[in-house]
């Protein structure tokens, strides 16, 4: 059971409220006022950090590439919440990137709330209905550069409330490379970073997590991962809510040093139309993942009243299928094939 | 009940088996032999229509295009049967054209048995088990002008055999445009020649088919139809064996007639760019569809052994994904999507 609920003086999150919100994209989801009114619940500490990390980051990749975020603030139709939605399309350096807040709150089903835990526990509401709470930070960014990889994160936070008022709460989240050609160094950096930002919590974090990633983006029907993996977790609650979420905050400050060096590495890499067009395969199979298995997207989907577009803003904008394409063998194509049909180390 | 078993002298199909086959793309998936054996089973003259109907249709691509389709025959891994598949790839004329021929058989268990019946009736096996076949053609062309429409179709044949050794047998099919650009000719071409092949079998054929097209190729998250439909029909077993597969004997007639005129009619429009990117917008929600609504592909993706390149061959060479995009009113990009919003009547 993880009902301990955090102590504002342990949590470390410097400067006042209104103050912080002045560097985000837009002003929060939730009205500042009742943000401030509550600093020490831990709905108000995850919702300040998923805005950080959406500024931070899209701040970072606006640097490298020269052009600006659209910034689109929604309302969920007929329901609590809303989010906000950064795209920038056909930059120079990103073809696409994606950077998505959503903060949501409502009720739910006894059968919903289960499944929305992957270890489907039961959970008892009021004459069957919960309430709940969830919010996150995701992103997919594809880059133009076959050489730049493609990244995708996201962190979220659930809460749910019993019958009795106790609150079950969990967190999720995870950050993962898709590379083009593989680059040993690139992934090595990649998978060390998210290492050194585990370890500082447990040692079993990185070992499990990346395992966790691979199982999760894979690609059944192809015998192939979607990328070389990082790290993925789920219904995390314990040992403490201040420990999990210190654990997310680590992994959430790890998106820019994680994948900026990489950008700046490649970005003016040359390259040829047989290496885009490899890209744009891999693309297709980015998008053979994100609609036919990613649970995100299929929960989104599926229901009614959710931003479509910023559920698909993770498709890439351009993508191919070429019938029967095999690389041939002993090319960098099919290298990196291999190392997608078996996952390997990176650190 | 569907048991009575067509006779071979009704048929109308003309010549020898072994003449017949000649004319395919290559010899067919069940032995000649054993074809010869048994003119009069539904199972052979099913089999000998799917192979003339995807000659038939690849001769007439290959005509208009002047390329050549690559044929592919194979077995499906430790089970009976399989397929040719027939590709055309990035021609003059077509951009991606696929057209597939499957006869598979082997034992169903009672669960999925009621599953394959839209209608899902449940059926007894011996020891659960049901010896089964299922055959079909199916196409999916998509060419490089955005002012000629993707067409795709499909006929199927399914055969359970129960614990009493009665024969349970179906048909499913249909035919469906997706025009880039509405062009109300082409449309009342397209379903006039169905709705005639239609009127020919029963009065009620075509509309009920057309509102069973529109229904099923319906992408739900985006509120709009894939195309502009044409007929969509399954389990259909009455009023007996020969009339339904004299029925679909028309309907996979009128594939060459239904579509090449208007291919012929627009192969050589002049189009702008922004007409291509539109186009390819359009791809990228044939895509939606296919991967996340579409029974077959579900079906053939979750199903082990299943020749992925086959199943995936319908979607095309290249789609894209553009974050919020929506036509200025008045365009004729706007016309189209007022169309798929709102199915129309063209008959």
């Amino acid at each position: 059971m993880a009902t301990r609920t955090a102590q504002p003086e342990e949590s470390g999150e410097e400067g006042d409220i209104s103050q912080r919100c002045r560097r985000f994209m837009c002003s929060p989801v939730t009205d500042v006022r009742v943000l401030q009114q509550n600093p020490g619940e831990m709905r108000t500490r995850m919702e300040m950090l998923i805005m950080e990390t959406q500024a931070e980051f899209c701040r970072a990749l606006e640097e490298v590439d020269g052009g600006t975020f659209q910034v689109d603030k929604w309302q969920r139709k007929e329901a609590g919440g809303g989010g906000i939605s950064c795209v920038m399309q056909d930059g120079k350096v990103f073809e696409k990137a994606g950077v998505n807040v959503s903060v949501v709150s409502g009720y739910l089903t006894e059968e919903a709330a289960k499944q929305m835990r992957s270890r489907g526990k039961s959970l008892r509401g009021r004459d069957g209905k919960l309430p709940f709470c969830a919010m996150g930070v995701s992103s997919v960014i594809h880059p133009k550069n076959p050489h730049v990889p493609t990244v995708h994160f996201n962190y979220r936070y659930f809460e749910i409330e019993e019958e009795d008022g106790s609150k079950q709460w969990w967190f999720g989240g995870g950050t993962d490379l898709t590379p083009v050609y593989i680059n040993p160094e690139d992934a090595s950096l990649f998978h060390g970073t998210l290492k050194e930002a585990c370890d500082r919590h447990h040692p079993r974090y990185y070992p499990d997590f990346k395992k966790w990633c691979d199982r999760y983006f894979y690609i059944r029907h192809r015998g192939e991962t979607r990328g070389i993996g990082g790290i993925f977790f789920d219904d995390l609650d314990s040992p403490s809510q201040e420990e999990v979420f210190s654990f997310v905050k680590s992994c959430a400050r790890t998106v820019v040093p994680c994948y900026l060096p990489i950008v700046r590495k490649h970005l003016n890499d040359p390259f040829t139309q047989e290496e885009k067009d490899w890209q744009q395969v891999r693309r297709g199979r980015y998008v053979e993942f994100n609609l036919v298995y990613d649970r995100g997207v299929k929960f989104g989907l599926a229901t009614p009243g959710s931003r479509i577009e910023s559920i698909l803003m993770s498709l890439p904008l351009t993508a191919r299928w070429e019938y029967m394409h095999e690389p041939a063998e002993g090319t960098p194509e099919a290298e990196m094939l291999a190392v997608l049909r078996n996952p390997e180390e990176w650190v």
